[in-house]
C-alpha cells in the first residue's frame, strides 16, 4: 500500500450547509450529483451525504457523534496572525470555535474548530513542520526508528 | 484559507495495535511521545490517543461511534487487482472489510475496510480520477460551476 490518500470525504447531514460554510472560508469546488469536490493539493476533500457515505463504505450509518468524530484535519499556515485570521472567518462562517488560538503545550499556537456537522478542524503555525511553498508537509526526522 | 490539508489525525484507543496494523499495510512511520507519524504523499497521517485528540480540539472524547464516525479516507489505486491484493492484505492484519470488491453503482471497481479504531478506508480503482505518478490525484473537470 503506497503512504498516501486519495480524498477525505466528510458525511454531511446538509449539502448546501456546509458547502457554504467551506466556500465561506475560501475553498471552491465542484457538485456533481449532490457531492461537492474540493482539489487540496494532491487530493480530493468531498462533502457528501453521511448516509450515502456510510453505505458506500458498507457501514451503518448510526446518528453522528454527539461529541468527537475520532478524527481531525490540521491546516497549518505560516505565521500566528495567520492562525487568528482564520479563525475570526471561522466564526464569521458560523463555524464553532472550541479552542480560541494560544500557545500549546508544546510551545506553538495553535486553535481548532468544528464544521456544521462537527467535524473537527486544527489550524496551527508549527515551525517545527515547515510547509513547502505549495502548501505540503514534509515531516520532520525526528530520529526516531522507522 | 488555501486548499489544502497538513495533517489527518487518526484518534485511536491502542497505538501498539494501530501501528501494527498500518505496517502490516506497508507503512512506515515515526513512532514520537505516544504517537505515530507517516509521511502520506504532501501530508501527514498520525496516529494518536483518542482522547488526547478529542482535548487538543477542545471536544470531549466520549465514547468512540459504535458505528459510522462520519469520515472515509479513500486510497485510489491503478488496476482492480491491485483492490484484491490490498484487501487480502487487509484481512491478513485483521483489519474488518466492510465491503468486498466489487463493481459499484457508478461503474468502477470498489471495496472499504474499518481499521482497528472502526476508521473507514475505501479501497477503488476509478480510471476517471486518474492518479499522477507520484500517487497525487487532480479531480476531473465535471463541467460544474465553481
Amino acid at each position: 500500500m503506497e503512504q498516501r490518500i486519495t480524498l477525505i470525504t466528510l458525511g454531511v447531514s446538509d449539502l448546501a450547509r456546509s458547502k457554504a460554510f467551506y466556500e465561506a472560508l475560501g475553498w471552491r469546488g465542484q457538485e456533481v450529483q449532490e457531492t461537492v469536490f474540493f482539489q487540496a493539493g494532491g487530493l480530493g476533500l468531498v462533502l457528501w451525504s453521511r448516509e450515502k457515505l456510510a453505505a458506500d463504505c458498507g457501514l451503518e450509518a448510526g446518528p453522528p457523534p454527539s461529541g468527537f468524530g475520532g478524527i481531525a484535519l490540521a491546516h497549518n499556515v505560516r505565521s500566528d496572525a495567520e492562525v487568528d485570521a482564520l479563525l475570526a472567518l471561522v466564526e464569521k462562517a458560523g463555524g464553532t470555535v472550541t479552542k480560541p488560538p494560544a500557545v500549546n503545550a508544546i510551545g506553538f499556537y495553535s486553535s481548532a474548530f468544528t464544521d456544521p456537522d462537527g467535524h473537527a478542524w486544527e489550524v496551527a503555525h508549527n515551525p517545527a513542520f515547515p510547509l513547502a511553498e505549495d502548501g505540503t508537509v514534509t515531516l520532520p526526522d525526528f530520529g526516531a526508528d522507522r
